[in-house]
């Protein structure tokens, strides 16, 4: 058995989106993604998948270079790679500020957003090359499946301008009433029991009205919304106040520790995140001050799935919740996110994900909600196949694409309908 | 490949170990360690080793039945077989207070002190199955060896009444010149380049003045000092304040967080801890208020190799150090805490190792120091083989043994010498 990595492929693509609404703008109509393959000296290939926006491509590139020797059982030594790859400051600082959806933007951040990656790919080989699952490279699941939120949006029925191929099957979701039908379809296709509902949209009263609209409609079932850091303290304090009685927890109503601790302080409603608390070193202020209750791990920032498990192991420590962040993601993140999630014994919330919203992927098999959970997979490696037709396809798409689309950008494709359009300063309300 | 479960063996055994001084008083000639075997249906057979006091034997037989069918790669579920054994807690108060030298004393690190065997067979069968060793299943080393220091003790020359064979070649260490010759033996024979010294068994004064012997015989080198929580606070500070310049850290000077705290901020000397901090739930005061600078992390009560590498991350994320603890082992433990040490990014300090110490080990060969290093293995497994009649010998000393030896209690040790002997209130400085 030969572990050594031989080769790595890099493909970007531009995978469809539908028009969904945050506190920057809205979802481009295509959002870049990066497909990761490692290949062993036995000819075994691993797949993962990461941000594919202009910078993290830059990073991977001179990565994927440095990787080849490695073995894909070489996880620890990734994080050294990692340091060895120079990242333009610069860069990171002028990077489209998604942004604020992702929380603070560092160089060290950036790299470990590409490690997740390769992290996944070389996991993927190694369970394969081994006939072992990934979760039991991550010393086995604890559950037989993952439950996962209906991810609610408020959404136009299509893009302005009708690109790319006119409405989807959604419709359109801008009040209680289309958020309540929109839950009620994901609740019908998928099976999904709790909600989370992405605000920072429309003011606060129209949001509370919207989250009270679904208690009303699946009574006892657990809510949640995330304005994305848009709102004040005091706002958030008065959300918190009106939906304590509903609400799971609270995701991000202000921006940053300080106002996170004091809005902790004065509601008693937990508050979960994924901006605060993105990075190992955003943890010590934000623990000691009890600025979250629950921390949403995003593997892909937090550099993989075995971070993902130590990010866990310090949530358990310091008595703090976890469950899972999304962005737009196929496939392949999807199982990853699934594989550690089943081994996380403090997961104690459902997870997000957008993966119901994406029309594309680029596995020959979709995988499935079943009453809002997905099966760990008990197949070597991922359990996971790569449609080669698909990617070539979506890798087309990004190669065509005159580089307006490459780094998602809400706000921009928010300005094809609205050209005054411009990120709102925050506090927004 | 089958990696269940169809067999596991507990060897309780009784091994040699010379006279050495602590606060508490004396090592026994003999000390008792668990032996773990686990067997798969493939006939692959791995081995751990922990404590052997009766209070963890009594939860190893129950937790060795449950363990039976699931697989060597389901660690995670070992800590949910441990939440099912149930722990008689009036036999955890009352079990021999070693008491102060491991920390608190719970049921759960009981439990933790059992699982560690437990885990360490598991994945030496594991990496046996896979042709991988320890450390790839840990994520990969990121080092070929690893530093230990040089575990100095004052001593006699032998246990008193002669039991059990008469002197060892190391002779008595009773001052600071026996320290410093015993530490110059330390270093021809092994190499070991930094020193700590077994504390806390005379006045401070006699302490400090060994220390600043060593630091004038091997100036220069990292010197530690351990009177594992003999002395009151202001004790603690004048010592700190004599040997803040020639220490690398000092450990546990005083018991509980707060007193650990108050010496740190009045001198700002780095403390290390094995008993203020051995547990999960003790890491939130004691890192908040500053109290320890490095934790020495002992796989066997934290609850194996895995845990280990969170509570390396736990350390990592709030700036606290982490090498690692020792209490008398045998090569499996040498060995697993190499395996482990190797993939912890964060190990800046030379760990703590009594295998010196023990003449008599269950292995066919013997882990050797080179230049105070221990290498990394890349056999499959821990890379080390059981010496079954070695085992069988020393297992037959503790079926032959009245009850006397099973449980580790250095004050009745000392008491065969000195019959008024009594565990020395603290601060007893």
């Amino acid at each position: 058995m030969n572990l050594a990595i031989t080769d790595v492929r890099l493909t970007p693509i531009l995978v469809a989106d539908p028009p969904l609404l945050n506190r920057q703008g809205l979802h481009q109509p295509y959002t870049p993604r990066l497909i990761v393959e490692v290949v062993t000296a036995d000819g075994v290939t691993g797949v993962g998948e990461t941000y594919g926006d202009a910078t993290y491509l830059e990073l991977a590139a001179p990565f994927a270079e440095r990787l080849k020797g490695c073995r894909v059982s070489d996880l620890n030594g990734l994080f050294t790679v990692a340091d060895q790859v120079a990242v333009d400051a610069s860069r990171v600082e002028n990077a489209v500020d998604v942004g604020g959806l992702r929380g603070v933007q560092t160089a060290d951040k950036l790299r470990l957003s590409v490690v997740s990656g390769f992290e996944v790919a070389c996991l993927d080989a190694l369970g394969k090359a081994l006939g072992l699952p990934v979760h039991a490279l991550l010393g086995g699941k604890l559950r037989d499946s993952v439950a996962y939120s209906a991810y609610l949006f408020y959404k136009w029925a299509a893009h302005p301008d009708g690109v790319p191929a006119g409405k989807d099957d959604w419709g359109a979701a801008l009040d209680p009433a289309g958020v309540v039908e929109q839950a009620r379809r994901f609740t019908e296709r998928y099976g999904f029991t709790s909600f989370k509902l992405k605000g920072g949209v429309f003011p606060p009263d129209e949001e509370i009205a919207a989250i009270k609209a679904l208690a009303e409609a699946f009574p006892g079932h657990p809510l949640r919304l995330d304005p994305n850091g848009a709102w004040s303290v005091e706002t958030s304090v008065k959300v918190a106040r009106e939906l304590g009685d509903v609400l799971e927890y609270l995701e991000d109503p202000a921006l940053g520790t300080p106002a996170m601790a004091e809005v902790a302080e004065r509601t008693g409603v937990p508050l979960a995140t994924n901006m605060c608390v993105t990075t190992f070193a955003e943890i010590p202020e934000a623990f000691t001050k009890g600025a979250v209750q629950v921390v949403l791990s995003d593997h892909h920032y937090w550099g993989g799935l075995r971070n993902t498990q130590q990010l866990a192991a310090v949530c358990r420590t310091f008595g703090v919740g976890v469950s899972m962040h999304s962005n737009t993601h196929l496939g392949i993140s999807l199982a990853a996110m699934t594989h550690v999630a089943a081994t996380v014994p403090n997961l104690h919330h459902a997870c997000d994900s957008h993966y119901p919203w994406q029309s594309e992927d680029v596995l020959t098999e979709r995988l499935a909600f079943d009453g809002g959970r997905v099966a760990v997979s008990d197949a070597p490696g991922l359990g996971v196949e790569l449609d080669r037709e698909r990617l070539a396809a979506l890798h087309r798409r990004w190669l065509d694409d005159d580089g307006a689309l490459r780094d998602r950008d809400d706000a921009a494709a928010m300005r094809v309908a609205d050209p005054q359009w411009v990120t709102p300063a925050l506090p927004r309300w």
